[in-house]
């Protein structure tokens, strides 16, 4: 491995990466570095960890399921038959680190070599003259030292808050109770299916399957909320206490229980939702679903402005959530507005932490959510963190600034990884690099208290400290 | 008072506070500092001028009415009997200081400690343990040295406008005209209920009210023209050169004489407007008013981008302008782009100010306001100062940063408060230390000349003189 | 000229102008700086190449169409009669150097002094009190050193391409072919005539202009294709490879022939086409022209989000073109997802490269653009170079960014002029600067390896190789 390790002290790779200034490192390595994480947020597979999996190779754990790599692939060029293709795993990272050396200014450039670091001690930039090596230096670490709870200890993962769906009979959560290996993992709720009505036959089998598992029948408008009410029952009893729901759009009308019951009654029959009869379901849905949220006590998520498989030819070879998804430029704020409004007329406002993909519409988002703040809870309506195509230095830095600017970042629950992939843990390390050089500057411009302490409580809050009080996890 | 000066020359506090380089130290301390301050837009009120009326507590001269510390007081989990509810001044102070520690990184933090510092000389960061002292403190220097007049003359204001409703008497204004204290106070015409057409009621009702007070009788659409052209008249023989119209979006069609008239008979017989004729209602009278402000050779200033009253629950607790509005998310070009061709193809243009509060908007703004330049006039468009929730230093920044590169920077008439507070004059001073550190930067770096009569010029130029010039008032 | 010169190695003159570091010193001076330039996208006159035009003051070089220019004029109070209207050349010239010392921080401010000096060697600042001496001293350059093919030899331009006319005869580009002087001139297809049909007159005159020029008779929609298609066989026997797309939005819809087919019916007989027929017309028609360049293996471009002829009463003065121009702030996925997903279902998908023009779009525009990369092609889909407004040092940093944190910079075709005047090359020497500091700065950071021949060469590829090779120009 000697060969593996040259830069160890250089680049991307030393340990005040990111860290631009005294300041800086102080609150990074005495504050920020070891506290534990809470991954309230992520699409973890349960059944991998309830039975403590191991990868093979390296490409099971990176590259299978990241539409991030596989975009950038795409864009060097690489054929489709080496990304999601039948290739095997061997070339499949090949063609990955030949990605690489092109991906300079790209997050991918940072979080591979983050990742390849730690856990697995390699300490050179991956490329395809060294891809043979790394690859078989990470498979045996893979064997060796970290199965899927070994990968979780190792990066000190306190919480971990996966995504379910309310099919879902949570037989992995139920099981991963009685083991203790240090991290809790508890499912979400995310019931975007009762919202996704573009497709009839569609919608109508996955009602019908969940009302298979959940042994009820679904004629009414008013089966169909019993049914998703059980469902949420059924996770609150297995611990859930987050949901999530995912829109390009929030509909800015006002909650119609009636009108969204029509048009319930028109999916059933199989017809096709005009667009008035899709939003009044989308709304009045998602206002139950949020009463829900309310009468549990739960914290919801809401992410906001996904524009979702615009590439149907690449799609109908490779399925969704296959990179072909990307911003929305379509407004979001008098749609939240309407929703979160009658939830907060009849006192059923959750607290909320909404999310937007365009960062165009960070300041209008975080600042609709801002009247919506009441005591005495701290920063009940959480302005989320950069996500998806955000979670980059810029990304990350400017919806800092802008939470900052327009709240209270001393009361922010912080990073999330929202991976499908055991060793991005590294990008709460990322957030945590990027957040002590923004405040670490501004101590030294003198912008903000060269008071450590005071600066270093909220390093901390905002890294651990806020999500378990927010959440309402045992620390 | 040793207590609380214990950093006067350390953090936020010390004179090159926000000046990171050389350049902009001398900008700031030789050029910008000591101009007198054109405050020509803000919410102060003119009786308390008029009266030179003396703050009991700094709670109200501080705290009542400012919705930015309000939001910042939700955010921090205080209940609402400590922000607007009937707790005395000094806990509601109290709760303020025990947020202040949270506010880090938000504007708040460092207008809170130069407002403490100038007028009030306190050198410390409020926090709940030294509240009291500091309350004690602020509330014996406005007994005995800050009248509202002292205070005014103290930041050296030497022109300010009001913000004020057509049905106003402006009896202040009056009795402000012969009194010699250093500051001449004019009033802004604020039309806006003229266009606020939701609620037939309160619309009829405010007609009436208006008319009622110019003695007018209003049943045609005429008569409406006439009631508001009476009101202009008579604002401009007070002295009144400024007028400030706020809308959500400007509807992007014509105005249209006939349809707005129908409209208005049927708000007149108390019906509800629907989307068409309401926007049909308001293209028109906005054109209008704005051809009044061009026929008395005003200013006006159009604020575009308010998304109002969102929390209805709370508003109907705590009023209106309570901490419930945010920033839109609708487009603005489509709509400035109407209103300003027809205005210009009549050759009804009068010098305009447009703000945006949305920050995503900034470049098609300004872009769009630079089609309608034309001289003699320097910069006859103006593209507004950060608003609002922009009044920070990434806003302001931003502006200036749009500003200069989609236009000239050197006659842009400059910053404002939009306040409702006595002491936030110190904003000024913020604006002032960030655009000489801007232009401080970029002389370092040589992208700017590194000729200080020349740059200096231009901060004097922007700190004052362009305001004098293009509204014209004396020096 | 000894006055002309003082500030040679000062401020904005200096051979490292906007290299802030040491390793963006290197990166330009070493990688940068002496690379060929492709233009691929420009409106340069092919008349005055193909007669290698000799300008008779720098006037006409660089006053008469650069509405870039006239907007600082206009902003600056300049009168029209200046700036379009029929002032000598030395007057015109006289008012913009008086407006040059008030665009300290537009990107004009350096334009201006980056073309004085190189290729007329002038170094000083340009005013009013040195306007006449620069003037008599440009002109002698152009009269003695500077026809407009020793200007494209002397910027090492390899490769141009203009904008051209379907209507066009390109009998200049056909002159050019046997003509050698370093620089190869080619045409590019901008068909957009054929989707401007607000006016049914205007459209007509134009399509029945083409007819006369291809010979075809236009009487079916049929025809109105196969005219398109044969225009677009000319230019390509002519030796065009690129095509090039402006509008303000891609409609939203897919395309459908047979609705544009009654929708041409209409137009053809001179009625007003609505919203929907429009729509379905531009659709279909952009879809049609879209498939062309598939069919021949031309790159296209699309430049998206201009919002035209605002200012109706100066356009009627001055023309089109005239400055009265600005950015849409309307949204552009939806119709890019809709007419991506179309050519690409069909295997249509051209190598395209997409402009916007509100950079408040940039994160939006650059992931949608990812989901239809495909390999073999390196970077198929290119998010476009700042420009118009945007081509400033923001500008670019935040084009820069955004394709770099969505896609693969590495893969870049780099920057363009879109100018119409011969000495605006320098912007490509601009944008190299930003480019190298941008990147500069990262290695000294340690975000980016401090590997010189790495970045190195990235640099190299951005500013010539990409776009050689993206293109299939000849080195």
């Amino acid at each position: 491995m000697a060969a593996l390790d040259t830069h160890v002290n250089e680049g991307v790779f030393h340990d005040d990466f990111m860290l631009q200034n005294s300041w800086a490192k102080r609150l990074y390595h005495d504050y920020a570095k070891d506290m534990p994480i809470v991954d309230y947020h992520n699409h973890l597979c349960p059944k991998q960890i309830a039975e403590d999996h191991k990868f093979e190779s390296i490409t099971q754990l990176w590259l299978e399921g990241d539409h991030y790599k596989w975009r950038a692939m795409r864009a060097n060029g690489v054929e489709e038959q080496f990304i999601t293709g039948n290739a095997s795993d061997k070339d499949k990272f090949i063609k990955w680190a030949s990605t690489v050396p092109n991906t300079l200014r790209n997050p991918l450039f940072h979080w591979t070599h983050l990742e390849l670091k730690n856990p697995f001690g390699v300490g050179t930039y991956l490329n395809e003259s060294n891809a043979s090596d790394i690859y078989d230096h990470c498979n045996e670490q893979l064997k060796e030292r970290y199965s899927v709870q070994q990968l979780l200890s190792h990066f000190k993962v306190k919480v971990l808050c996966t995504t379910d769906d309310p099919k879902d009979d949570l037989s992995y959560h139920i099981a991963l109770k009685s083991q203790d290996f240090g991290t809790k993992v508890l499912p979400t709720f995310r019931p975007d299916c009762f919202m996704t009505v573009g497709n009839p036959v569609q919608f109508n089998a996955y009602v019908d399957e969940v009302s298979a598992v959940a042994k009820a029948s679904v004629i009414s408008f008013e089966d169909f909320k019993s049914l998703i009410d059980s469902r949420h029952g059924f996770f609150h009893e297995v611990g859930c206490r987050v949901s999530d729901i995912g829109l390009e759009q929030i509909p800015a009308i006002s909650p119609n229980e009636q009108s969204a019951s029509k048009a319930f009654d028109k999916l059933r029959k199989g017809l096709i939702l005009d667009k008035n009869d899709s939003d009044q379901f989308i709304a009045y849905v998602f206002h139950f679903i949020c009463t829900l949220n309310a009468d549990r006590n739960w914290v919801q998520q809401w992410h906001l402005g996904p524009l979702r498989n615009n590439n149907s030819r690449l799609m109908h070879e490779v399925g969704a959530d296959g990179g072909f998804d990307s911003i929305s430029d379509n407004g979001q704020v008098h749609g939240m507005s309407h929703a979160l409004n009658a939830l907060n007329l009849n006192n059923k406002l959750a607290k909320t932490i909404a999310y937007n993909l365009n960062p165009a519409l960070n300041d209008a988002v975080a600042t609709m959510l801002g009247n919506f703040n009441e005591g005495p809870t701290k920063a009940k309506m959480q302005y989320g963190a950069a996500w998806w195509f955000l979670d980059q230095k810029l990304g990350i830095e400017n919806q800092l600034n802008t939470l900052s600017n327009m709240g209270l970042l001393a009361h922010f629950v912080g990073m999330l990884t929202d991976s499908r992939s055991f060793v991005s843990f590294s990008r709460h390390d990322y957030f945590r690099r990027i957040l002590c050089n923004l405040l670490g500057a501004e101590m030294h411009s003198g912008e903000l208290p060269s008071d450590e302490k005071w600066v270093g409580q909220l390093v901390q809050d905002v890294c651990y400290n806020n999500a378990i009080n927010y959440f309402g996890f045992d620390k």
